[in-house]
């Protein structure tokens, strides 16, 4: 009975360490990842078909000396591990990106109660993506909420935009946003559609409290069926007949609401 | 006496008007600016050389049904005009942006003795400026101080990135930068310019009172001839260890301080 504790035990802190990866490929982008201090390697993967020297040889050194594993591929096999073998250059990374997390870890939390969080409904442009993981990343909100699917890809112009804090921002992962803000709102949490001609604005939504506030797509905002599951829908004031603000505003606007 | 007193009425009022004129350039701009029906528009100026139909006739139209004096010119004369022979495509338009006006207009009005105001020092990424005058323009902050001197130039690009409100946003004129602050601090108002690595931070800096908020070029900052003239400079405080905001992002932090 000890031994599948244990064992139970170990198969969720690996699960916990395997939700913590971000593969990232492409020699520069795999470089500058490298050269940031703060990012841990878990594994470096190449192509056996690299030619040996020049930023290939930065990046095998930059890896050794994170002590990550050195694995080598062929094509083949390092496109599965890439997913973009357009792309890949024959180099990808596996980064411990220490601030991810599985959504429903967050909400076996304790933190889960009363943090307020930024999620995000196909924000598809990579510029916007990285501007907002940045202002999330330095501001008050407890974490990002990223589905996997309808956003921008997490790739070299995300990073870029985000200038390097994608590597350590707090990010939960999860398929399916609507079924998602579901959960949360079981959890307890209060779910904030940002929208542009919401009769409610946001200077009515209380500091305090478990809550979600919803970013929707750059043009056409939340979709309906992420708005089914929201409790109410807000809009940000604006003067001289502005009808909207570009959505990485917004999300730093929220991230650092009521801290300046 | 009397004479001489309605003439230099009559002066400082057209002063006042040429001070609100913007000069757009190129087709697909100048038909844009035309499309939007808040923008006002002075004078619409054609190279004699274009042929006429198409995306032509379409300008002539709008700025005829926006009762716009239609001038014709041979090309060196337009390029006096446009000031970019080789991007005006034989065709600029002169806008009256009610917004506009020059500082030393609003240093005289009453408004200069408790406004918040945002200046911009060096600010050359084109999407960076658009975006900040978007923010500022639905934002609560008075009005924005652009220096004709070191910032981007305002081109299609930047009002594709302040999304058309560059027509409308409270911009106020000035050449140089830092003689300009000069002048604001002898007029009774505060200088803080932002700056990363300031001990002050923003959250100590009272929300009433007449100030300029100084932002600094995206790579180095507020600049050192710039810094001389702040009272104080001042941090915005982040989390997990970042360095720095985004530039645009910085703008609508100060834009909507306190508001939400």
């Amino acid at each position: 009975m000890n031994v599948t504790q244990s064992d139970s035990e170990s198969y969720l802190k690996k699960k916990q360490f395997f939700n913590q990866l971000l593969t990232v490929y492409g020699r520069k982008p795999v470089l500058e990842a490298l050269e940031d201090p703060a990012t841990k390697v878990y594994r470096l993967h190449l192509a056996e078909s690299n030619r040996p020297g020049g930023i290939i040889a930065d990046i095998i050194k930059l890896a050794e000396n994170k002590q990550a594993e050195i694995l080598y591929h062929d094509r083949q096999a390092l496109s599965r591990i890439s997913r973009n073998s357009k792309q890949d250059q024959g180099v990808a990374v596996d980064l411990v990106c220490s601030g991810y997390q599985d959504y429903r870890d967050f909400l076996n939390s304790p933190a889960s109660q009363h943090a307020e969080i930024i999620a995000l409904d196909r924000i598809t442009n990579p510029q916007n993506l990285g501007m907002i993981i940045r202002s999330v990343c330095a501001g008050s909100a407890k974490a990002l909420l990223l589905p996997e699917k309808g956003c921008a890809k997490l790739d070299a112009l995300v990073i870029k935009a985000s200038a390097g804090t994608l590597f350590r921002a707090p990010i939960l992962r999860c398929q399916n946003l609507a079924q998602t803000l579901a959960e949360f709102r079981e959890n307890g949490s209060s779910i904030y559609g940002l929208s542009s001609h919401a009769p409610h604005t946001l200077g009515e939504i209380p500091h305090t409290g478990a809550k979600v506030f919803v970013l929707g797509n750059e043009t056409d905002g939340v979709s309906d069926e992420v708005a089914r599951e929201c409790n109410q829908l807000v809009s940000i004031p604006m003067n001289n007949g502005v009808e909207s603000l570009n959505v990485a505003v917004t999300a730093s606007l929220l991230a650092f609401r009521g801290q300046l």
